[in-house]
């Protein structure tokens, strides 16, 4: 028998926010970016992403760091493995890159906690199933939402291109219009656990 | 680091269902229930539920087992706990009420496994959300979602005002309207586990 587990979060005023040159999307479009995962699909087999929710808190209230792509699309911070590559580190690889400093002693030592969701692509089409459908023996995606154990202190550089939001889970929920299927039932997924609000 | 942990899941086939004397509501009406809460609130404070997700497998999907009164509404099996009552063994006690057999020989050895969301109720009104909204220092109830893990066989017995339905994950993804926000994200919840479909 597993507890809910018990995860310490640090107000948002505690972390460093700085910037760094601009990381472009691979891709311009939707239809690009489908073409592109086809493309990949048939060198390297079924893709592998991995994306991490970092938590913090305002008035004692969950928090998640999205990315902000222009004035709408939010994105957690994460990406593609490569082929072969471990998940962990792969998820450390991805979050230093869009959000590491470029000094590495100023990386933060990600700690990868649980993961908390995995969602599966059956075509190459944009919508994506909490598991994967029957009669679908080759999905074309799996991802990976683990939940990233932040310290009390960490520096982040945001590329210029982009912004970090931290937006409370009652903002997400429910919300789907706004953040999509994904992170939308994020506050579901944390719901299991139990937030230790560290107000110092 | 936690790793996605593995559920065995058993054919629907390898079950046996049978009746049982009828489990009347308790209540007859929605504003019955909330009357009901408030006064038990007052006598005991937040209510406190528990509620056990039943899995099987049918062509190599995931199903959960869900209770159904008339002709619509469904609900996993579960009720609410004692004052003071431990939420495992108060668990084992009403999944033994609404699908135990009436002879204690046949009663399933209840295997309570992870929980998978946790739900507040902030006022005396049907709304629950996943997290306990700010600003609310008195929740009314705190409803626990816990995976079940049944064995190989079992037998349930099936008060015989109810319905036992085994729901396929793909059925209740996204159908709000139908199974309600509690029900309809329990595939979201379920899909960082791995399922062993075993299907001799």
């Amino acid at each position: 028998m597993m507890t809910s587990s018990l995860v310490n979060t640090y107000p948002l005023a505690s972390y460093t926010f700085g910037t760094k040159e601009p990381k472009m999307e691979k891709d311009t479009s939707v239809a690009d970016r489908l073409a592109r995962m086809k493309v990949n699909y048939m060198k390297e087999g079924m893709r592998t992403s991995v994306e991490g929710i970092l938590l913090v808190q305002e008035h004692n209230h969950p928090h998640i760091l999205l990315l902000q792509i222009g004035n709408t699309f939010c994105k957690l911070p994460g990406g593609r493995l490569k082929p072969g590559e471990n998940e962990i580190e792969g998820l450390k690889r991805k979050l230093t890159s869009k959000l590491g400093a470029t000094v590495p002693a100023l990386v933060p030592d990600w700690q990868i906690g649980e993961c908390v969701a995995v969602w599966w692509r059956p075509n190459f089409e944009t919508i994506m199933y909490p598991y994967c459908p029957p009669h679908i023996t080759k999905p074309k995606e799996c991802k990976k939402l683990y939940l990233v154990h932040l310290s009390e202190r960490e520096y982040f550089a945001v590329p210029k291109n982009l912004k970090l939001l931290a937006v409370p889970l009652f903002e997400l929920y429910d919300n789907v219009q706004r953040y999509g299927p994904v992170i939308s039932t994020i506050p579901q997924q944390l719901s299991r656990f139990q937030f230790n609000m560290i107000t110092k």
